[in-house]
């Protein structure tokens, strides 16, 4: 006989609410697919959870159900299939990131938008980047919406927090795009490209520690998406390497 | 002396609902910053509400105010600065759009996502496209969400319906992107780039009429977001003119 949890004081409820909140060492995946994809990368699962009538097998973690009501009350996507897996929060190395001379690595230096930092993950597994490696002022890329951006890549691309001084100090080359910037081709490897955030683009003190690049473009628009600017630079990278 | 409405059955309020409801001929954006911008960019304001207490000058035409309630009822959007026009959809021809052979224009397969819609209507200013053909199935990008993401830029940009057998009767060349296409720089001008249906991608009756390129990248990944895809063809398209 499965039980079936319909209090919003249950202690597993409460955790997962609190991961939500969070953005601590569990991290919540939702949706079938994601949650199974994690545990087939690797992922370690410390507890599933499936909204009632929703059948789904984690393999050797335990799926505890949750009343519908319950489920939809902390799950942040609504799907008829409930399904979502809290995760211990993986954690790469950004010297080893950094280490990776064959390719480029991926700085975001205040990118908040979470749609933006998944879609940028997904261009790293897409152009095989060493990895992405977050300046201060990030989205997390593992929550909901960073996840379903990156069409599931945070699941296998590594990533790591960084703060300016160690990214300065690591000895790579490093390039930004800038309005000013030459219109040169990005490089193939041995670079960390760094894209800055939404508004304010990368902070004055990368700036001036960077090769400046821009996208050829017209002279009637400002600039482009965050997104856009790091596809066009990743596939280029990708293309001469 | 100002009147505020405060009844969610005003014809006004009606209006705005319905606007946003069907996607027809009349349209609805949202915020300080669109609203004014539409009007500066020659849209046709049939009416601007505002939440009580904002202020806004929409120059010639009448300004509404609506109690916070009923404001924050209609608006999709939830700001402080509470301001709402209805303009007439902008109708562009695309014949015209095709007609310009000095760039390429751009037409979207099914592309359901707003945002994605949104962006690529950003990228076709940005990289001077003739504009952005709607085939069937593609979100509005009259729509707020679409608006957005384009930056203002659906204000300015040609966008028009159009059917694939129009595509196809066009006479213009046709390119789509495709996993077995060839890893071709795309063409600077006198083309038609179609992009496809997040998870479809472009439709037989349109690949069988087209010339396939491919993105070159990491064999692993199965594909990229069709804004992705588009932006770095867009930009590629864009240097070598």
């Amino acid at each position: 006989v499965t039980l079936t949890i319909s209090s919003r004081q249950n202690p597993l409820v409460k955790r997962i609410r609190e991961a939500i909140r969070t953005h601590g060492e569990e991290i919540v995946i939702e949706g079938p697919k994601p949650v199974a994809d994690a545990i087939r990368n690797g992922w370690k699962a410390l507890a599933v959870a499936v909204s009632a009538g929703s059948a789904f097998d984690a393999g050797a973690v335990e799926v505890t159900e949750l009343s519908r009501a319950v489920f939809d009350s902390v799950a942040e996507t609504r799907q008829p299939q409930g399904v979502l897996g809290i995760f211990a929060r993986p954690h790469f190395d950004a010297h080893a990131i950094l280490a990776r001379r064959d390719t480029i690595a991926i700085a975001l230096d205040g990118v908040q938008d979470p749609g933006n930092v998944g879609t940028i993950v997904r261009l790293a597994a897409a152009f095989d980047a060493a990895g992405v490696l977050l300046l201060p002022g990030c989205a997390d890329p593992y929550g909901p919406k960073a996840i379903r951006s990156s069409a599931g890549a945070v699941l296998h691309v590594p990533v790591s927090a960084i703060s300016p001084q160690e990214l300065l100090d690591s000895g790579v080359p490093l390039v930004a795009t800038a309005m000013h910037g030459a219109a040169n081709d990005p490089p193939a490897r041995n670079a960390v490209l760094i894209f800055g955030n939404e508004g304010a683009g990368v902070s004055q003190e990368l700036l001036h520690a960077s090769t400046l690049l821009s996208i050829p473009m017209s002279p009637r628009i400002e600039s482009l998406n965050v997104a856009s600017s790091a596809a066009i630079l990743l596939g280029r990278s990708y293309s001469l390497r």
